[in-house]
């Protein structure tokens, strides 16, 4: 007899991901048409060459940088952490309120294992981020979708309604991922007083932060003393500094919680790689203008985005940010069918609206059916505009 | 109101290696009596310079190394894995059997997602891997103690009568952590008949296995054509290459479990740290004399250990393997004040037995109070020596 699975994680859908990595393996493209790749929610080249240079320097002589550090992160990563965050959110952030995780996907996860378990429910607007809704279909827990309206954005008094004894907590991912809306503070505010008034956690995701065209906080919930009772804030090394390879993250949250989440993080990884966090240590020290600039040529694309939509007939912008454009399209396709077919035709590689959403789900004044990610941020001007060429070339 | 706390992460233990530093922070240890530090399982020097100059070059000069890798792991890793596998096991393993994982840890609650959810059941061996019992707590996963018997061995038979509907996998840690019990290949055959003939899962943890004293294979399960239908095999570079500070493990198991695994990894944690990945590489094709060469250091750390015991009266060796040997104390205290008696009288850090078991536990031919975990891995023979010079000079 074979052994037995756990219904929870058959039922859980694939990474979507791996299935567009499947695509461009199984695809051909057009010869004169070299791939536009605009599925990617990650910076493809490697971070500066001083940080390079400066994880070679650690592996050699840091001799710590190779065994066990403490579970919740290495302390003068915490400390930084604590201090930047502190002044670019007006708040008060203590390090004990800090934990590094294996990457933001694992920050996420550990949140949940300290809030929920099977049987209880999480609400996470949609289109969602795909992987919040896997950990939740393998854990058992019930996710309440709530779909945004025109305008990208949630609605707090919509996430009302859906709440009873069972709901947990309430998912906000800013700059969102997929849709790359921004939200406003006010509407963070909103949603951080609907969870404290019913004693519910709210988990918010600034993976993208750093990409954010707003220049001041983008909201104003560590400006209360009480926060921690609360909020989970989720961080992201990956993007900032081009870590994605070595899986560096951080969640912000009271003590109390911090002691369930050592649990976890202790269970699950013992603690994040040492190499990454120092690198990380390394990116937040010597790297802030570099990530200005980064940010700068990302807001340059955006606005490249924005401008040369224009160009592909038919096709409207739902929302735009950090990485990603939300788009539309015209035409009389699903989209991940869509997707496959604008991928084989003219080279360029999106993701379906369909992987971000429940089957059926509207949303954003549309059908997940209509909706295309593209995520704009490794592709330069140049490449924008061609990639708006062959759209504005492209019918089905 | 203060958000909710998941009933499931609060009832479970907090991590027993903290608890431990915590004891270090709090007791003094006399002047002159350095610590001996016997409480890691884990190697607190780094890796060999040619494996740090290695991270270096390819922290300069491999992009690949900073960005996402595929979820299963880096391909030149598993291959690597699947061909000494096949080879040091007599057997015959694909490298679409093999996944990479951030630690050994996460390979374990990898399977365990796989298995189980809320309300299914696991045995576990006592005394446990405090990580084992923590993530199956966190899960909602009951535990089913499995007392070993005075050999240190778990017995097939009493094992059976445990199972039922509930049961979805058996866990076998050989060598053994705490015991350091090698399970004769007949013990590990017997489990997974059992486990076969009753359609579940086992889990086979070989964190140590490159510590055994055996020159053979330690069982011969990956010698069966279906092996995969049955066993999920866990491994860990944390000791063979000192890399415990880069998170790299290994799960090996069937291609359909190995979608599930998939899924767990990627919500988790994307992929293992890419630096890791071919630190690992490295190690298991160029370091395989210097391996060898501490396995031989480590046997003979066992066999001073073995022989010293004598000195301290009434001390009595009840398992010994890997890293570790498993004591039994002669003292009217329970093994966890004893413990710290033990830190504050002669500075040498032991964990108690009560950190491996449920309370009140018995098996092992006493209570988990009576019992005393010494890993002598980091300690070379003269401090061993030291060690129980010390310990024959105690008494409560």
């Amino acid at each position: 007899m074979t052994s037995p699975f756990n219904p929870a994680i058959r039922a859980t859908f694939a990474p979507p991901v791996m299935e567009a990595r499947r695509w461009l393996e199984t695809l051909d493209i057009p010869a004169d048409k070299p791939l536009i790749n605009v599925s990617q929610a990650a910076p493809v080249d490697p971070p500066p060459l001083p940080l390079r240079q400066e994880i070679a320097r650690i592996a050699i002589e840091e001799p710590a940088a190779h065994i066990y550090g403490p579970v919740l992160g290495l302390p003068e990563l915490r400390d930084e952490i604590a201090r930047e965050w502190s002044r670019a959110y007006n708040g008060e952030i203590r390090p004990e309120q800090v934990a590094i995780t294996s990457g933001c996907n694992q920050a996420f996860t550990a949140a949940i294992a300290t809030l929920a378990g099977a049987g209880d429910a999480v609400i996470l607007p949609t289109p969602w981020y795909f992987n919040h809704k896997m950990a939740l279909d393998m854990a058992g827990i019930e996710c309440r979708p709530l779909p945004v309206a025109s305008d990208m954005l949630p609605d707090p008094k919509q996430a009302e309604a859906l709440l009873d004894s069972r709901v947990k907590a309430i998912v906000l991912v800013t700059p969102n991922n997929p849709t790359g809306a921004e939200y406003p503070a006010e509407t963070v505010q909103a949603f951080f007083d609907l969870a404290r008034r019913h004693g519910i956690a709210l988990i918010v995701d600034e993976t993208y932060r750093d990409f954010d065209s707003r220049d001041r906080a983008p909201h104003h919930l560590f400006e209360q003393p009480d926060w921690d009772r609360t909020l989970i804030q989720l961080y992201s090394f990956s993007k900032a500094y081009r870590l994605t390879g070595h899986r560096v993250g951080a969640l912000l949250t009271s003590v109390a919680r911090m002691r369930q989440v050592e649990k976890y993080l202790d269970t699950v990884t013992i603690c994040a790689n040492q190499i990454g966090q120092r690198a990380a240590l390394f990116g937040m020290r010597n790297l802030g203008d570099w990530r200005r600039e980064q940010r700068r040529e990302i807001l340059d694309r955006r606005a490249a985005v924005e401008r040369e939509l224009a160009r592909a007939k038919g096709w409207r912008l739902l929302g735009a940010g950090a990485y990603f454009a939300y788009l539309e399209h015209p035409f009389d396709m699903a989209s991940d069918e869509l997707a496959r077919r604008i991928l084989g035709d003219t080279g360029i590689l999106m993701l379906p609206g369909t992987m971000f959403a429940p089957t059926g789900a509207e949303g954003g004044s549309g059908s997940a059916e209509t909706q295309m990610r593209v995520a704009f941020a490794n592709v330069d001007a140049q490449g924008i505009g061609e990639m708006f060429d062959r759209l504005a070339a492209f019918s089905v």
